[in-house]
C-alpha cells in the first residue's frame, strides 16, 4: 500500500481506492526502450501526498533501463507535481501554509465560479508544475535519499487526477 | 490563426505578425526520430497566451509519433512557459493578479535599470520555468482536456519571443 | 575556473574546491547516444550562483550531438536549478528578496527543527524545481544570449549538492 492510500484507510476505516493502471505502452528496439502509462489517482485531499511508491508500483520495467529519464505529466490544472521531502509528514503540511500564503485566496480574482480555491489552484498548479523528469540509473530513480514525488491536489474536493508515466532509455 | 493573433488583431485592426518558423532539422532512423525547429512568436501584451494552436501548427511531424515526449523550451529570461486553463480567458487575467502579488514591483531591488517589471519579470520566469514537456501518444500531445500552452509576458514592453520545439519518439 | 568558484576563492583567500565529476556513463549504439555523469558541487553560500561554466566543464560530449536534450538534476530538497539572466549579479541579489518574500521565514510551520531557513527552502526549491532541460542543437545548448544555469541554495549552512548530468541525441 502507498502512503496515500495508508492516510486514507487511517481516517475512513474502509477499503481505499488505489492508483491503477488504465493504458500502457512498451517499444523495445534494440538501444532505445519506450515505455508510456497511464496512472489513475484515487482523489485525495487538498494537500500535498507524497506518491513515490505508488507510481514505482506501476513502472516495473524501469529495472530494465540502464541509463535514461523518467518523466511524469498530471493531466489536470489544478493539481500539480513536485520533488520534496519524503520522511516528515509535517513538511507536507507546512508546503499548504506556505502556497496559501503566496497565493491567497482572497486576492479580487475575476474567475470566481467554481469557488475561491479555484483561480488559487490554477496558479500554484503552474508554479510547481504539470510534470518532473528524474534520471535513471542503473535501473533505479536517481533520487536523492530525501527526495520523494508529490501529488499537490490543489482544490477543496477534488475527484481522481490522471498521469502519464513516460519512461525513456537505454536497456541493461 | 492562432489566439494570439486574433486578440492582436482586435485591438490593432491591421495584419497580424503570426507565429513563424525560423529554421528546423529532421532525423529519422529506425526506432528514434528527433525534430527541433525555432519558432519566433511575435511580441505580445504583458499576460498569459494561450499558443497551443500556434505551436501545433508549427509541428505537424507529431502526428507520426507513437510514443514520445514533445519539448518547448524559452531563450529568454523575461518571459516563460506554463500548462494551464485553456477556456476562460478571466483565468489568464487572474494569473497576471496572482503573480503581481507573488513578486511585486514594490520590493527593494537593486537591478532597477530596465524599469520596476524587469526584476519582477526575471523571478516569475523562473517561478513558472522555462521549459514544458508533454507526453505525445499516439501522435497526440497526451494533455487533459482543459490544458493549453501558455506564453507569460512579465515585460511590460516586450520584444519577439523565440521558442525551441523538440520533438522525440517512436515513429508509427 | 567557474564563477562559483571564483566568488569563494575572493572570500578566502585559499584554494578552492571547484566542481568534480563523480561517475560517468556513455552509450552510443548508432543514432541514439546517452551520456549520464554525478557532478559534485561544493557548498555555496545561501544565493543563487551561476554554474553554467562549471557545468559545461564536466559534460564535453555535447560538442557530438547533432540534437538532443540536456536534462539537469539536484539530488536536494532545500536548494534548486533554473534558468536566468547570465550578466548582472545584482540580479541573483534580487532573487533572494524576491523569493524571501515569496516564502518568508516568519509564516507557522511546524516542521522547524532544522531551523527557520529548512521549510522555506524546500519550498522554494519546489517553486524553482528540481531540474532543467535545454535543447542541443549543432553541438550546443540552444540556450538565448542572455540565459545561464542557476544553483539555488536556499539553505544558511548547506554541504555539497550532488548533479546529474544526462545528455541524449543524435551524434553528428
Amino acid at each position: 500500500m502507498n502512503s496515500v492510500a495508508v492516510k486514507h484507510q487511517a481516517q475512513t476505516v474502509r477499503s481505499v481506492p488505489s492508483e491503477r493502471s488504465l493504458q500502457s505502452k512498451t517499444i523495445h528496439h534494440g538501444n532505445q526502450m519506450w515505455i508510456q502509462r497511464t496512472i489513475s489517482m484515487p482523489p485525495q485531499q487538498r494537500g500535498y501526498h507524497l506518491i513515490t511508491d505508488a507510481v514505482l508500483r506501476q513502472i516495473p520495467e524501469i529495472k530494465s533501463i540502464r541509463v535514461g529519464l523518467f518523466h511524469l505529466f498530471i493531466q489536470h490544472t489544478s493539481a500539480s507535481l513536485t520533488i520534496n521531502e519524503n520522511a516528515d509528514p509535517d513538511v507536507r503540511t507546512d508546503f499548504e501554509t506556505a502556497m496559501n500564503h503566496a497565493v491567497p485566496e482572497s486576492l479580487p480574482y475575476v474567475h470566481t465560479i467554481e469557488g475561491p480555491d479555484d483561480m488559487p489552484a490554477h496558479v500554484k498548479a503552474s508554479m510547481l508544475g504539470s510534470s518532473i523528469s528524474i534520471p535513471i540509473s542503473q535501473g533505479k530513480l536517481a533520487m536523492g535519499m530525501w527526495q520523494g514525488i508529490y501529488l499537490c491536489e490543489h482544490r477543496d474536493a477534488a475527484t481522481s487526477r490522471n498521469l502519464i508515466a513516460t519512461i525513456q532509455g537505454e536497456p541493461s
